[in-house]
């Protein structure tokens, strides 16, 4: 056991947590990148183990883990709750900072997480436009030329949530010839806004998100989630929409209201449904939902690509050897 | 029957034979514009038995019905044959010409075929590079954030043959933030060349294509078949590829070597491919070459899309009903 101080005031080893062993690349890679620097361990335990060893660990990355104010009273040595990625909906925030432990997420921007949430979101559109379930059918029954598909061409596109993912769908839909609609709570927020010229049709703070449903074909939603956002996707904007709408979400599951979609999906006033991201997770593979022929899910790995991950692994590295040196460390961006 | 003459010496019902049951949207589109003409009749008959009635018909549309000279003799009433499409490899053009028979094209820059192709190109090469295989087993399994995918973002794209496809494919990568790299027996012929500025960083001709598959990570193939492009594809283009480097096809199944596409899978040098044409058509869902995880297939739909299927049931059906009243059209470009 390491015992000793080193000059930080810290243990000689600095511990960092993985949650769960979902997203199993993020430890990976995270050891791949830490493996000549012997004082830093890094462990993942199982989910319902992360209660009773959190209190060895300085660095914890949630992943899909719910800390709540209860596990974070047990984190006695924690400087930093942190997310392997952008999402922090799992994490209670005033406990952590009544506790003085640093609550951060790895802005999706600088580390390609965007552009391969982005990426991913134009595969489910062109997945559920045409229809990919029915294509595989075909494909098995030895069938040529069916199903008759749509194209991207043409249609108007709603990104609800105009953040880092959102610009960058938008950048790459824009040459496809479509129209760009785009909700965002601050537009002048955007540091990045002399990007935008041109990429954005309409743009609309959350309020407008009915009115420009009423355009849309397509919608795609980039939200964070919290308290306002949670079930955003309701029986009330579904039905705002034109009929044989499609709907992509590569956000978070409970942007959507489950029972309003399954409804629309039913009547088919919604065309297609694809996701990234479910209710709970993993999903059932066997949910209803998942039965329409034209709904498509992938296992929540939007994020996850070699680039992505191994980017994301040096930052959890960095932020790990920094906080070992005592060092200040600007990789993440911390909300509290 | 209709036996009597009509003003421009044709028989007064003017008649369309569509050949072989696949691609049946072709059929019932053209159809449905055609509806309020009763002087053009529309029909549909099996590959098989294309041969017997072929003397009665004025247009043929041909999809993937091999139309040799010996058919060709019997049609003696035949003033065109058309492909609802692009591809004519099938139709011995030289016998056509003998015995005065048009052949023709319809232009995919015009119809959203080339759209909807380019669109389907993108499906394929987002769908092996984050594995759809791979990702489907994952949700049936009840895993999470598997597997690691690969952007497109960073990626060299190589695209052979870069006619209206290749373009419109181009135009759409441009943002994803790649270079592209591109072959064309004569770029000076292209008549959208003032659209190329930018598109392109590295042009060759036919013979450049061993050179610069050795910088491509992906290679696409938007060729016509004929006697210099089939098995294009071979081992000695696949071995100057990277290893690890992916390949999509579009176009015809033919371009590529089956053989040399089948070792260079199994020795891991070729990192996945998607097809959405094959050797030969509907393809044998069994065929071992489809067991490889990293090889996914599409019912050859890359161009049946809604828009673009419309628009070609238009052009059929206008170019029927202009040589129905002897008029001239401009809609399918002759190849003789």
């Amino acid at each position: 056991m390491a015992s000793s101080v080193g000059i930080n005031g810290y243990s000689a080893v600095t511990r960092v947590l993985f949650c769960g062993h979902y997203w199993p690349a993020s430890t990976i890679y995270t050891k791949e990148y830490l493996q000549k620097y012997p004082f830093i361990q890094v462990d993942e335990v199982g989910l319902e183990h992360v209660p009773d060893v959190i209190q060895n660990y300085h660095i914890c990355v949630v992943k899909n883990k719910c800390i709540d104010s209860d596990i974070i009273a047990k984190a006695t040595k924690m400087k930093i709750i942190m997310q392997y990625g952008v999402g922090l909906e799992g994490v209670d925030i005033n406990a952590a900072t009544e506790h003085k432990i640093k609550v951060a997420r790895i802005p999706g921007s600088t580390t390609g997480n965007a552009t391969a949430c982005a990426e991913m979101a134009i595969y489910l559109t062109l997945g559920v436009l045409r229809k990919q379930k029915e294509m595989n059918a075909a494909v098995i029954r030895k069938d040529l030329g069916l199903p008759v598909g749509e194209t991207i061409f043409g249609k108007t596109i709603l990104i609800l949530g105009f953040g880092a993912i959102g610009m960058e769908i938008a950048k790459r839909l824009r040459p496809f010839g479509v129209k760009i609609l785009a909700t965002k709570r601050n537009w002048s927020s955007n540091t990045a806004s002399c990007d935008l010229d041109g990429l954005v049709d309409k743009k609309g703070g959350p309020e407008d998100m009915y009115e420009l449903a009423r355009e849309a074909d397509i919608v795609i939603t980039c939200m964070t989630l919290n308290n306002e956002s949670v079930g955003i996707v309701n029986h009330k904007f579904l039905s705002t929409l034109k009929k044989g709408s499609y709907l992509i979400n590569i956000a978070r599951g409970r942007l959507l209201d489950y029972t309003a979609v399954f409804n629309h999906l039913e009547s088919g006033h919604l065309g297609g449904l694809g996701i990234d991201v479910a209710w709970t997770e993993p999903f059932d593979p066997e949910d209803p939902i998942l039965k329409f022929p034209n709904v498509i899910i992938t296992p929540h790995i939007a994020g996850i690509t070699e680039y992505s991950y191994r980017t994301m692994a040096k930052v959890v590295g960095d932020v790990a050897l920094k906080l070992h040196a005592g060092e200040p460390f600007n990789e993440v961006e911390f909300v509290n």
